[in-house]
């Protein structure tokens, strides 16, 4: 498995709030968007990813933070191929993940599972033949 | 502000189980890990960021998702300097985000605030001196 996030995907409840929040709020620019769309990617410069005990990140923010058992965002690991996307999955429960969706053919046209790594945070293996996201 | 994730960090409940998942596991490297840290960073290829309603994501992956007010997980943006902090900490602030710690010196060294997204996912703010992520 490549050291790579493809994609943080936020779950949010309003939309065109988050939307006008990230653009004309924050700057950012949405790739391909079109008016109506319900969904947006940003292209980024390079993240890094990490893992922190959840008290002490409770300590540095000054606020209690609590891991939520039904995490509302995903971390998207894109690859090449649909073997390749079974590859990856297989690895990650071998690594103890919890399955929770086998990884299938979807009705975006990709092909994709979910897993959930010790905590319960969600990661989608993807194939998506519509991008060069992988 | 740059359109940059400097780091995405999720709250553990048990560090050493969570570090094994994504180093055995899954393969990833540590970068500059020392035995009895707990904290680590792990260096990614580029990655995006995008939005998407959280009803949508339930169906995506087969579950139910919803979020979580308490968001156990947080969106660093790293600038070059004190100033910096304070200068894109307010363009959030303006932007409607929620002011959860103004940006001040933090026990590490360095210089930070959080603020919260239109659905409460956290974001800090953070100038550090030790690192190049800027």
């Amino acid at each position: 498995m490549k050291s790579k996030i493809s994609i943080i995907t936020l779950g949010v409840s309003d939309f065109k709030k988050s939307f006008d929040f990230y653009t004309r709020g924050l700057g950012f620019t949405p790739h391909n968007y079109k008016i109506g769309d319900v969904y947006t990617l940003f292209e980024m410069e390079g993240s890094w990813f990490s893992i922190f005990p959840i008290d002490m990140m409770s300590e540095d923010a000054g606020i209690k933070r609590t891991i939520s058992p039904s995490s509302s965002f995903t971390l998207a690991h894109n690859v090449e191929s649909e073997n390749k996307v079974d590859e990856v999955f297989e690895l990650g429960i071998k690594a103890g993940a919890k399955l929770i969706k086998t990884p299938q053919k979807v009705a975006w046209g990709g092909y994709s599972g979910y897993f959930a790594d010790p905590d319960g945070y969600l990661w989608e293996v993807a194939y998506n033949p519509f991008t060069d996201l992988r």
